[in-house]
């Protein structure tokens, strides 16, 4: 018999989010599971890293009804798998590493910005397969079950085919209001921005403080990106890589008389 | 008689840093200048936004000294420059916008860690042409004498000639301890990583607490990359894009069963 595989489980929304109980009863279901996941919700995060203060980590029963083993950890996605993988799992190596499921979208730009995706990139970075589930659904009580089966299937096929080297998925799911799902596809991540405005406000004692609101806005009419995916009711999944580089500004930079 | 640039600055180790009076300083020599930066240190904010709590915004007399209007801000980098164009220049819009000078590097992976990068990539997805300077030494009251003139160079070429729309540049310099500047290279991003490591200590009530420490390792061997230019003396720049699409893994993915 096969040996089951190790999946590691981080996110962002927190330990005791509906998102990552979700995804652990599901990966519960295809191997042996370990969460590091944050102690209270990391939202907005992007990548990154707790450098001027120290860490917490307690172990947490959270997953204790389902017999997986759980970590809580004071600072961000990328922290909890810095942690996972030199300390929690310093002696195993995971066979997969898993972040989500978020509350809310993570397509287009909004992987920048994402807790969410940073703990699956920062695994690439680690070299482990890793992939970010995230449902275009902010409500801390968001309707997950019609997409469990979708992500088993996804998450089989990973173990199974194995994902390219440095890369990690950003699958992202329309939210039940779309109906009936109709697909899965692979997509590129749609050139689209937060359109954004500060909220000012007076505090009780007269000081002006702002708050950060936005609207997102696709400028990107492409029919293979993930916006465009989501909004025709499709799965959509992007491949992420970590080499920022642009390729193709080398020759007008190149030019350049410095 | 041609108008002046409008140039916004930003950092990540806060507005009273050395590196970011040595840019402002440089950056009042070639146009008008607004500083929006963090009242606190941000290193390793990665493109950290504040969704979770207000934000502060008040008027700093830090640069008075040189006739530079300036603003310190309660949040991250990226907070600062989406305060700065919708709020603080809502009806200008700068020329271009710098940040740094970051104390240490931010070659290789560290551009996805790095506050200053996350100004500037901020702004390239904001549609403003930006530039991200480090420094090679981390000390607070680090030498940037030596890189004043390149900085001054780089940022009028990039004002005449322009940055390709949707990139942002990740320019490192070596720290003087290297000798003479051997020129400028156009650089990729080293697939360098972090050999991470937490240090466990114990608190005065016993509690344990952790400490992240970690060793940069280089294992590209390529004569092309940030890492190699500045280990060999050269300024280093990486024109940086936000698309972190996978495409040459599309083939791969494309064949699951899913």
């Amino acid at each position: 018999m096969k040996k089951k595989p190790l999946i590691l489980i981080s996110n962002d929304d927190g330990i005791t989010s509906k998102g990552i109980r979700t995804l652990t009863e599901v990966m519960a279901e295809l191997g042996e599971v370990v969460v590091v996941a944050p102690d209270s919700p990391q939202s907005g995060m992007g990548h990154a890293i707790t450098v001027n203060n120290m860490l917490r980590l307690d172990k947490s029963d959270v997953f204790e009804d389902i017999g997986v083993e759980a970590y809580e950890c004071s600072g961000t996605p990328a922290d909890c798998v810095k942690l996972a993988k030199h300390h929690v799992l310093k002696d195993r190596k995971p066979d997969l590493v898993v972040s989500g499921i978020n509350h809310g979208s993570n397509s287009s730009v909004s992987v920048l910005y994402s807790g969410t995706m940073s703990a699956a990139i920062e695994a690439a970075l680690e070299g482990l397969p890793a992939i970010g589930f995230s449902l275009c659904d902010y409500a801390h009580n968001a309707d997950f079950s019609h997409i469990r089966h979708y992500i088993k299937k996804i998450t089989s096929e990973a173990i199974e085919k194995g994902i390219p080297a440095n890369v990690a998925l950003n699958v992202n799911f329309p939210s039940i209001v779309h109906g009936d799902i109709q697909g899965i596809k692979i997509c590129r991540q749609a050139k689209a921005r937060w359109q954004e405005n500060f909220e000012e406000r007076k505090d009780p004692y007269g000081r002006v403080y702002y708050w950060l609101v936005g609207d997102f806005i696709n400028e990107d009419t492409g029919l293979d990106t993930d916006v465009w995916a989501l909004d025709n009711g499709y799965i959509s999944i992007v491949p992420c890589k970590y080499d920022m580089t642009a390729y193709e500004s080398f020759p007008a930079i190149s030019q350049w008389d410095i």
